[in-house]
C-alpha cells in the first residue's frame, strides 16, 4: 500500500477553468502510464448533440472550484482505498463544452485490469453523484439548468426532504448551498 | 437497434501484425467519438516490467491472424447485442511489445455511460478468455510461453479434460489446435 504522500504524487486532480481549450486527455493517460502496470482504463464524458429530442448546441459547467477540486480529490482517495491502483487522474472542465468535446475525464492504471476498470467506473459514478458541478444545457431554441438525478438522489433523500421540497427545488443550481462535508466517501 | 450493416461500419476490429510501431490508440478513440454519444470508455493492456518477481524485458504475441480477427469480431458483435453501443473498436498487436507499450486496446462509445463501461470490460474479458493469441514473456534471464488462465478456464473445463491433461498441456502454445468454433459468445 502506498503511503499518503506517494499516493498524492501519483494522483492528478484538476478542475479546468473555463476556456476554449479542450481537455488534454492524452496528458492524463500519459500521467497514469507506468511500467509496473498492465492496465489503463479511461472514461471520457462528452457533450452529446441531443437531449430528449432537443438539439443541444453546447453544455456549460459551473462550480466553486476549490470545493469541486477538494471533493474530486476525496473521490480519488476513496478509489485508492478500495482498489490497488498505481496512478489515477481525474479532471473536469468548466465553462462551455461543445458537442463531441470532453467535459470530464478519468484515467486509472493498475497491475491487474480489474482494479483500473472498477476504479474508473467508481470515480465517474462518484463525480456525478457527489462533486458539486452544475450543468446547463444550451439548445438551439433555449437553455436549461440540467437536473443531475444522481446528485439529487444522493443529497435529497426522503429522510431529509419532502416531496414538495424536491419538486420546488428540483434544479441543480437550486441546491448549490446544500453541498457540504456531510457526504460519505 | 442498428442494422448489421450499420453496426459493421461502426465497428473497427484489427489484429496488427508484428512491427515496431505502437498501437495508434488515438485513432481508435477518434473512431468511436460520435456527436450522438455522451460516453467513451477505453481499456489498454500494457506490458508490465515484472511478473512474479522476474524482470520482464518485453512480451511477444503470436496468432493465426484470420482466426484471431474473426473471433475478435465475434466478441464485438456479442458486446453490441448486449449493450446499446454507438461505436466500438478493438485491436490487438502481434510481435514484440516493450514494457509500458500497449498490446491490446478497446474503445466503446454510447449515449449513456453504463453501456460503454460495461461493454469495454466485457470485450477485454472475452479477448483474454476466447481470442486465440499466445503470449511469451521475455525476461532478462530467459523466456517462457505464458499460461493464460482465463483462456484455459474457458477451453479446458473439467468435463472435457482430466487434471493430468491440464498439467501436461498447461502452456498457452500447447493448445493452439484446440481453438475452434464451438466457443459460446
Amino acid at each position: 500500500m502506498a503511503t499518503a504522500e506517494e499516493a498524492e504524487k501519483k494522483t492528478l486532480v484538476e478542475i479546468v477553468e473555463a476556456s476554449c481549450e479542450p481537455l488534454d486527455t492524452a496528458r492524463y493517460v500519459a500521467f497514469v502510464r507506468d511500467p509496473a502496470c498492465g492496465a489503463i482504463a479511461t472514461f471520457e464524458g462528452t457533450t452529446r448533440d441531443t437531449f430528449e429530442g432537443r438539439s443541444v448546441v453546447e453544455l456549460r459547467y459551473e462550480a466553486y472550484t476549490p470545493m469541486a477540486r477538494r471533493r474530486l480529490g476525496e473521490v480519488c482517495a476513496a478509489a485508492r482505498s478500495r482498489w490497488a491502483l498505481e496512478r489515477l487522474a481525474a479532471a473536469h472542465r468548466l465553462g462551455r463544452v461543445g458537442v463531441g468535446e470532453a467535459s470530464v475525464f478519468v484515467a486509472a492504471s493498475s497491475v491487474h485490469r480489474v482494479d483500473a476498470l472498477a476504479a474508473c467506473e467508481f470515480v465517474i459514478d462518484e463525480i456525478k453523484a457527489s462533486v458539486p458541478i452544475w450543468k446547463k444545457e444550451v439548445y438551439d431554441n433555449g437553455e436549461m439548468w440540467k437536473e443531475n438525478r444522481e446528485f439529487l438522489d444522493r443529497h435529497l433523500s426522503p429522510a431529509t426532504t419532502t416531496t414538495t421540497e424536491r419538486t420546488t427545488k428540483g434544479g441543480c443550481c437550486a441546491h448549490k448551498e446544500k453541498i457540504s462535508d456531510e457526504r460519505s466517501t
